[in-house]
């Protein structure tokens, strides 16, 4: 068995994933880099769907759009869309279809990629700031959870929100509002604090997403708008074609974060 | 002569420029309200004008995008963006067509309409902070300029930065641009301070739209992104039919800025 090699700089791991060497989660690698959540819809649903993330930005914070058909993204030097992320997952009609290694053999001139912000960029400013995440710190997927608060809809897109939770020390609230505020491509400020039957989360030790965690007694559950939303909100909307990464392998960036 | 009237509510000012009792420039009126630039192009631009609003956000703040022929804005109770405007613009082929008091005979079902925040806001919350601007003390519009910064191209959208300029106290130019940069759908932050050469606009006293004003010695032009960018873009990508608002006369919103 070969061990997991680490990438410091986003064009290595990229081409890493471009041969097949790195098919894992993304996270931790080439630190300080943003990552980004990719969404691939074909060019009738494009104007439908950038309408959507234009309405909901604090879930879907777009990085950037691409031209339809093209692959190489103003974001990252020499990279390609349909090739360079660990991972690929394939929905038709709104159901998961497959996963694969690249979509380069799938590509059509009228795709067009979006790329969404997610929430690394803060919880490595969390980080630096004293402040530890339960999921980083036990080495899980954050806990993601469907809620009942409404997307605000584009042409067929719509759905609710999903958000992620992370556990925080009632001391720490108003800082780590105020510091994931300061990065809205990582969808900024929390949403929700503390009360999740307010959003319609019944049983916070099963998410929908991710990784349960615990919550200890002086810590209170903080809710963000996650980049699941746009592909839960694809799947709700029975979309015909859309292409994600698979979860955790994002496309890494050459922007800092 | 019948004095013009003012208008201290949105939705009075939109009832007004509907029935064809007020015809003129919106700035001043209904004083706190977001106002509006107001862009209509065909459906099939509307992906490309959208994808250029992403990827210019400081010429092209957007408040709001409507669905392709609805006429209804969320952002204004009871509205029609085809007749609550003081005065339309009518572009073909890149060249202005006509101004008129309504485009509701005109009206397509393909229509999408782009509501482009303005900077109103920000220069009456300048105004509240004590810095008086020239262009509002004298009842000039304010003075703009073609300048040489590209912007961001998207599908057919291409084109140079508009800016708006204001004298500004060398004292006061940071505060200036911290207050500004609090209001992103106005336009936020300056782009430039000082050296107008280095945006190749060579004779501030002669703008390309609006009125010059007189800098003092103690002033620096101090220049922002303009929501004039995307009438300016789409006239040089002779983009086959864009309907504007008639210039200083603005949509006016019931958001408050």
């Amino acid at each position: 068995m070969i061990l997991t090699s680490y990438h410091q700089q986003p064009q290595a791991l990229r081409q890493a994933a471009r041969s097949g060497r790195f098919t894992q989660p993304t996270a931790g690698h080439a630190p300080g880099y943003l990552q980004a959540n990719l969404m691939i819809v074909p060019q009738a649903q494009a104007f439908d769907f950038l309408l959507f993330c234009q309405r909901n930005p604090k879930a879907c914070p777009l990085i950037e759009v691409l031209e339809p058909g093209a692959t190489a993204p103003a974001c990252a030097s020499g990279a390609s869309i349909a090739t360079d992320i660990p991972g690929y997952r394939v929905y038709r009609d709104g159901e998961f279809s497959e996963e694969r290694a690249e979509v380069a053999a799938l590509w059509q001139p009228d795709f067009v990629s979006f790329l969404i912000g997610c929430s690394f960029s803060f919880e490595a400013a969390l980080a630096q700031a004293g402040i530890a995440l339960r999921h980083v710190v036990q080495g899980r997927n954050v806990a993601m959870y469907r809620t009942n608060l409404p997307c605000v809809p584009a042409g067929p897109f719509s759905g609710e929100t999903v958000v992620s939770m992370r556990p925080i020390r009632s001391r720490d609230v108003a800082k780590v509002a105020e510091i994931s505020g300061r990065f809205p491509l990582a969808h900024g400020a929390p949403l929700h604090v503390g009360n999740p039957q307010a959003l319609g989360i019944a049983d916070l030790s099963r998410p929908d997403y991710g990784d349960a965690v615990e919550i200890l007694d002086d810590e209170v559950p903080v809710f963000w708008a996650c980049g699941v939303t746009p592909q839960w909100v694809a799947q709700r909307s029975r979309l015909p074609l859309c292409i994600t990464h698979a979860p955790g392998k994002m496309f890494v960036t050459d922007l800092m974060g």
